[in-house]
């Protein structure tokens, strides 16, 4: 079993153990060690301190080849990203420059766009490519200090297509050394041919895709996208509690674009997230705050989109339990670069720091069920660690953001660069 | 004398000789060679081409040391960033993190918070540590496609101290790859000690720093923050008229929080640029439309001060000639990252992908009087070549806004990374 020792650590950050997500002002807490160290056996964090009181058996590894000089750089926990859609067939720039030229969504869902759009070429691409291209881009993510991510189905939207995405998932878990979530997010948008049959195609989801999914195992979590001309809370729950039969718990997309409904029922049926929130009132900030679902916020969707931010300080301040996700997607969050999302979380929601580091590392991971293992540095949790480069304060991290601050990622326990 | 040919290339972005900056609908005219060669002789652009036409001379470099093979890569001009204060004694994350808290500007000034913070904070660095900060700053730049820019003074604030900045940028002028442009900006606020005597501080500007500014050849350029609290319209044109009395063009911080005056300002005593802009009515539209003066947006500097963007989209429709710049500074633009401006500039002020490459390479090399020699692929200009990374398309490099895109990145004929 390797033996790795980081030290020199200029502040080693997130030094806890919790047991559940944080919320409210004790999200601004992140607790750290001037000076210290932190030492790695195989997988896990298997002790750490200051260098006062590195032990001598330990001191010999900074010597050797096992030792991570880490003199002027910050340690903390790899990022949990509980919100993508990291498997898709193509980018949408196209798009994104017909939405510059003003075109409205009517008239790029007439040429073809959309979530349909990346439907169609999902169809006409085999699941080896599929493979390779989520691959890649996960590796470029793991550089970026992502350690734990979620993903998505939701561009086939038919038997077929949904369980060839949740199949490339299945296999990314397996060959990856990231933590990987499976959603099973077949309500992600009608599909053509039931726009007019919203049954048959809930139908659908339920008889024909829930059966194989939960047979091969092939998904961790439930979603729907719970919005108007979407997914009604009605229909929503109806998928939600299928998916809870066969023991899928639901992450829901809620409020993005209107009070969907979509926190109210998540809360009701025990939701773990409700994801977006872009359109929240007190009501719903009350009711999130009083359940144990967590929040999850996608600053980077709401940037790309040109929409308000997240109330992210309304939603502390309610005493909410929040998570930041990148919402990778090639439709409206073309980006999983989480430092970005840190960044825009403390620029464009007023974030502190501190908060915007909790809720992208520890409540990202409790919003994947990962929070017992990963999220904080923590003896016996897994050893997901980002060494930044020399920075001169944790706060310069989010202010900086036009700069790539990573300097190393390990991933439980080994370099990814 | 170096040649080098980079061959391959799936998109030769540029490729044009205009002589004047683009302005209105010919901003989003950016000529392109598909499949195509670019051959550099020593610093400057020799030849280019689609490589159906390659002479059976420069085809022999392809396979010498001297061919860049650029298959699935883009090739344009590198980023031309003609606003910036990359000279500064250190960051200001702590302001920064002050005003998440919710501290006024008021507050923050009382807490010596601000530009005087930077100004304080100059005046106890010693030259030369100023310029190895400034060197690590222009070489992370420069990695990033950065190829020529602009530098102000205006953190010294006193004789001694805006001699010491503008003498830091005369040796990065010397020692860098990269063309500089030096700017004088000791109108950036009032020091402390001239608070209530603006007309003592003016005297300052004119009678004790411009003649050794003139007589060392330290500024290219005058600036003058023309804003509410700051400067006013008429004390900026005494400021402006006596920098052009000794050769200094002007290039003036105007309209950023207030109709300052300061575009009627800058056009009426003919300067280069007028930068800023985010506070514009049609009046100042049409002025700055009707006259030869660049319009200089800064999309960062708005994204990290919570601001609107700058009115690009009216600008442009109404016919002026406008550039992106970064505006780096440790205070309201803490990045120089030209990507992320140009991806700013897209997704935040519906800037076309084409028209923000213009406004970042061509335009930004006018507002710097260097259109005769940069911003574009043209045989005898400097060889400054961004090439990217394999990416689908033009429109990929602001729609994936997380993505270092950047491969590689020549200047004067070497290559920088």
């Amino acid at each position: 079993m390797s033996s790795r020792l980081i030290f020199n650590i200029r502040q080693l950050m997130g030094t806890r153990a919790v047991t559940s997500p944080l919320r409210g002002a004790d999200l601004a807490g992140l607790p750290f060690i001037d000076n210290s160290w932190v030492h790695i056996e195989g997988d896990h964090i298997a002790a750490y301190g200051p260098m006062r009181a590195l032990p001598p058996d330990l001191a010999l590894l900074a010597d050797g080849p096992e030792g991570i000089d880490a003199t002027g750089c910050f340690v903390l926990p790899t990022w949990c990203d509980s919100h993508t859609h990291l498997v898709f067939a193509g980018s949408r720039e196209p798009e994104f420059v017909d939405k510059l030229k003003g075109l409205s969504y009517a008239e790029i869902n007439a040429r073809g766009g959309g979530i349909l759009n990346s439907a169609r070429r999902l169809a006409d691409t085999p699941e080896d490519r599929l493979f390779v291209t989520a691959w890649q881009r996960l590796e470029e993510l793991s550089r970026l200090g992502t350690g734990a991510i979620e993903i998505k189905s939701g561009y086939g939207l038919t038997v077929e297509g949904e369980l060839k995405m949740l199949r490339v998932i299945k296999k990314l878990k397996e060959r990856s050394p990231l933590s990987i979530k499976a959603t099973f997010l077949g309500a992600h948008t009608y599909p053509e041919a039931y726009r007019q049959d919203h049954p048959g195609y809930i139908d659908l989801i339920i008889r024909e895709m829930l059966p194989v999914i939960a047979a091969e195992g092939l998904a961790d979590y439930i979603d729907v996208f719970c919005e108007e001309g979407f997914f009604s809370p009605a229909e929503t729950e109806t998928i939600v509690r299928a998916g809870l039969q066969v023991g899928l718990k639901p992450k829901i997309h809620a409020n993005q674009l209107h009070l969907s409904g979509g926190v109210e029922t998540g809360v009701r049926l025990g939701a773990l997230s409700v994801d977006h929130l872009e359109t929240m009132d007190e009501g719903t900030i009350a009711l999130l705050a009083a359940s144990p679902t967590i929040g999850t916020l996608l600053p980077t969707a709401a940037f790309f989109l040109r929409m308000p931010f997240q109330p992210a300080r309304a939603l502390i301040d309610a005493g909410c339990a929040i998570a930041l996700a990148s919402d990778l997607n090639p439709g409206s969050s073309p980006s999983g670069n989480m430092n970005l999302v840190v960044a825009m979380a403390c620029i464009g929601m007023r974030m502190l720091p501190e908060e915007a580091i909790n809720a992208a590392t520890l409540n990202g991971a409790y919003a994947m069920s990962l929070g017992e293992s990963l999220g904080s540095i923590t003896v016996g949790k897994m050893a997901n660690l980002i060494v930044t480069k020399p920075i001169p304060s944790l706060a310069y991290l989010p202010y900086a953001f036009g700069s790539n601050l990573i300097g190393r990622v390990m991933i439980k326990g080994e370099f990814v660069n």
